[in-house]
């Protein structure tokens, strides 16, 4: 395989680079051999070339089966006209990323804000729309007044039902649909779309939830959900709330889907400048991205034996600062080659 | 004082009916005295007159010192074109009700969603733009596309702003402004002009937190907050998951100001038609909503006193069934009542 590796900004180097070894260690034990390449990507492309997303980068992406992206962003860059995230935007664009899917299951539900009842036996899947929405639409900037437009098109809702659907038959067939149809066109046409879909998928329950109430049941009862589908900033927004009732958002990795091009695997950490360098960070995130990106590539013992080795490590009493330990980065993933078979 | 009752559907008349009879005690106790009418709104008067807002109703509401609301909609009425949900955001709009204050305080951590470290001393503000942004924006339905515009101009930023830091001089000093502006044209509006007020209130401290990590931080960390300042859409979704950090939503009113004109008082929980008619609901947020009217009204020791006796009904056992007792409706307001002094 071929995987453009993108480490970006703060920590995003140090966790990319456990990674990238860990993969390597599961490729030696399961056959199989990635060639590597590096490429700018966020806030150092920024500083060394002026765009975020330089065509070089971009070009490589497109070439690859898979992306790999470590994390970007820093106050050094915040109000430029081209930021990371401006690059994050347009990576997901021009790959046509429209499927972001992030996972988050509670293992250990004293690690949970959560109290442990509610919190136990959590396991969620988001299903977020990526390419549509208030995040694409016409932007008037202005300073007495601005705006941004909110646009769906049903095949937009279609393809990314599709993948819910499909997601939720390899889980416990339960899709939940968020939306705030009761004051949005847009969430209108999304129910309408998805209920019709749905018909496709008789094996798979469908309900409807407003964005208000959905984000009131992640905190009363996250176990009553198993895949909720959703647009773009709700999707941010419910993801993240998600994201964070395991414990750590450490242990967490996202994948960003498109139509047969290669996908993009990132931790759900941010780039956390205050610790980058220091080899604090922990790279669970990162590896389970990598464990993502094994699935997607039809390398499913080897992502297997990826999170395998992550939870043997931390079992075994290896841990970084954000689980309560003291292990340093590359410390965490020398232990976990070490647990890789 | 003449107030606008408006019991809407579902529990909505039962528990007004309470809250109207506790502000008739504060009055006798407190010397003064309230004129009530009471008028179709939602549901109830889609099935009586066609539209949810009746011009005889807004006519009352206007000519009122305050309108006081139930709650409305019901599963009888989705999916027609006019809705309750319609009449809400015609009658906020019609009013000029463009503050919406969401107080939420943890008063048992016991009670709460989150561990009780974690809830402990939970005391937020939300302060939400009501008649903004995409749910007042141009609109196209479709079957194919369809859009929601969101807009917002300076004025209209400005003036929330400035209700959200003259609360916070009264309460802890600190306004946290939320929003979007890394992707966002009417977030990063918003973040300048929030941030140009902030000028006026230099005894006021302020930051800026992005949606997402505002979800974060209200599940791990809600006492970081006292005052949460954002947007109609980014409201309607934190002020919901704020409110089940208490345990009870209800125990929770809002209040809905506009310039000069009468505010509009609310219980936060919805008609419940499963339990309507029934004499189960709890009356809480209804006098809760009844008391923040009595504050804005200028009855504050009469506000005081109402919150008073709920606090000392539910300490003497009296719970309706949301707090895991037995007490009727009708029971827990004499109860609040028989402790109006
Ligand atoms: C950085 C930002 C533009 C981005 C988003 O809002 O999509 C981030 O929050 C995410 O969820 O990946
Ligand atoms: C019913 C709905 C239109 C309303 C809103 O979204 O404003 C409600 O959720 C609220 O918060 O008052």
């Amino acid at each position: 395989y071929t995987v453009a590796v993108l480490p970006g900004d703060g920590i995003g180097p140090e966790v990319t680079r456990e990674a990238v070894a860990a993969v390597d260690a599961a490729g030696a034990a399961h056959g199989f051999h990635v060639r590597w390449s590096t490429h700018d990507f966020g806030g150092v492309a920024i500083d060394r070339h002026g765009p975020p997303l330089p065509d070089a980068t971009l070009a490589a992406c497109r070439a690859a089966d898979a992306v790999l992206l470590g994390a970007v962003g820093g106050p050094r860059w915040v109000g430029g006209a081209e930021t990371p995230e401006t690059g994050l935007l347009a990576i997901r664009k021009a790959l046509g990323l429209f499927a972001n899917l992030r996972p988050a299951r509670v293992d250990d539900p004293a690690l949970s804000p959560l109290k442990a009842g509610i919190a136990a036996g959590a396991d969620v899947l988001v299903v977020r729309e990526l390419t549509g929405g208030l995040y694409f639409g016409d932007k008037v900037e202005g300073d007495e007044e601005a705006s941004d437009l909110c646009r769906y098109s049903r095949g937009e809702v279609e393809r990314i039902a599709h993948v819910a659907f499909k997601a939720a038959r390899d889980r416990r067939g339960r899709v939940t649909s968020v939306d705030k149809a009761n004051v949005l066109a847009t969430s209108r046409l999304w129910r309408r779309v998805v209920t019709a879909v749905a018909a496709d998928y008789p094996d798979v329950a469908l309900d409807h939830m407003y964005v208000d109430a959905a984000a009131m049941a992640l905190v009363t009862g996250p176990t009553r959900f198993d895949v909720i589908l959703t647009e773009n900033l709700f999707g941010d927004i419910l993801s993240d709330a998600l994201s964070v009732l395991p414990g750590s958002i450490g242990l967490l990795g996202s994948a960003s889907l498109g139509d047969g091009g290669p996908g993009m695997f990132e931790p759900i950490h941010g780039s956390a400048p205050d610790i980058a360098g220091e080899d604090r960070a922990s790279p669970a995130g990162a590896i389970e991205a990598a464990a993502m990106m094994l699935d997607q590539l039809g390398e499913t013992r080897a992502a297997g034996a990826l999170r395998q080795a992550v939870a043997e490590a931390i079992a075994g009493g290896v841990r970084t600062p954000d689980l309560g330990g003291t292990a340093r980065c590359s410390a965490f993933g020398a232990a976990v080659r070490g647990r890789i078979d």
